[in-house]
């Protein structure tokens, strides 16, 4: 695909898909730039090159954009089916695997900064983030998941990730920042099996 | 105590203890209303009532005095040394207990959720928490930790314990936000353990 500059005219109009496209990778510069109050769909748009009302069409508002680039980032409505089918003890080492997949490719990084600053400074951002979890991660997993308690597990697994993503990417806390993704896997797969199928010994649940 | 009202004039000055907690209080309300780049000295002393030049003498910068309110809430001077002196079998427990008490106190959760959504949106606070972390954190656990990767288990306790205040108090995920203090504890409790004195089977190191 060829990246249009910016009005400039080409022999022909760029295909659906590739503006789509287009208009995510603008949004996906603008939220992590400006930060989602900072970001606007006039702003994406005038970065696309597109009209406002074409980034509308195709996402809605603001907040609909941030939740599509983040989707498209982390695509759980592939990865984590895909995740969950392998074999069972191997679950949390496949998790911690995935995420370090996307975290660690600098584009997708960008967007994921964006939502997790967006979420964690308004409070319209941490309810869409909060959708985004219930519905395209914890619905999934515990749609797969033979184990009782199965949504707490799935949000005691968000925990320590959003907390390895803080602490290794946003706020850069050494050593580990830098440690290797084979360290880190080596470190979180087993705490991720435990949340997923192991005992949690919780009160009242004997 | 009591709240001297900002320009009443009573009979006799405020002492300075008073006087610093009144400022750290305004501190803490500023931090948690405003953001960190909405912050001033300026505003705090307005706040508590104060010259700013007061709020210099006694604190410093902004910076600083986030760190004073950052450390008065979670006192780990005090609170560390004494949690890593107990049976080593009990400090995951521990240390989950003594962080949910104190972020379940709405006062110091205030101030906490103040510094994390800074640190999630400003460079300059990042650093502010990075430093915080190592010195205050980081240090005293190596300090009295007899296992080897000391500081890259202290992090990986901080990731854990981001991604809850994360999940549970900012972003407020369900079941997690509304599960009892005792059902974190038996969930997250071995986690912690396990970072702290358990093996972690990194890559090379046998």
């Amino acid at each position: 695909m060829t990246r249009p500059i910016p009005g400039e005219r080409t022999g022909r109009r760029p295909g659906p898909s590739t503006t789509r496209a287009e208009i995510l990778a603008a949004a996906r510069a603008n939220f992590a730039e400006l930060g989602y109050d900072g970001t606007s769909v006039r702003g994406i748009a005038a970065r696309a090159g597109v009209d406002p009302a074409l980034v509308h069409r195709f996402y809605g508002r603001k907040d609909d954009i941030l939740v599509a680039a983040v989707s498209v980032a982390m695509s759980p409505s592939d990865r984590i089916p895909e995740l969950m089918e392998g074999k069972p003890s191997g679950l949390g080492e496949r998790v911690v695997r995935y995420f370090l997949s996307v975290w660690e490719e600098p584009q997708r990084r960008e967007v994921l900064i964006a939502m997790l600053r967006s979420a964690a400074t308004n409070e319209r951002a941490a309810e869409l983030l909060r959708e985004f979890v219930r519905r395209e991660v914890v619905d999934r997993v515990t749609a797969s998941l033979r184990h009782e308690h199965a949504e707490l597990r799935a949000t005691l697994v968000g925990s320590q990730l959003v907390g390895l993503a803080m602490a290794r990417y946003v706020v850069r806390v050494e050593p580990l920042a830098s440690a290797t993704p084979e360290t880190v896997v080596a470190a979180v797969a087993p705490t991720l099996q435990r949340y997923l199928t192991g005992r949690l010994a919780l009160p009242g649940s004997g």
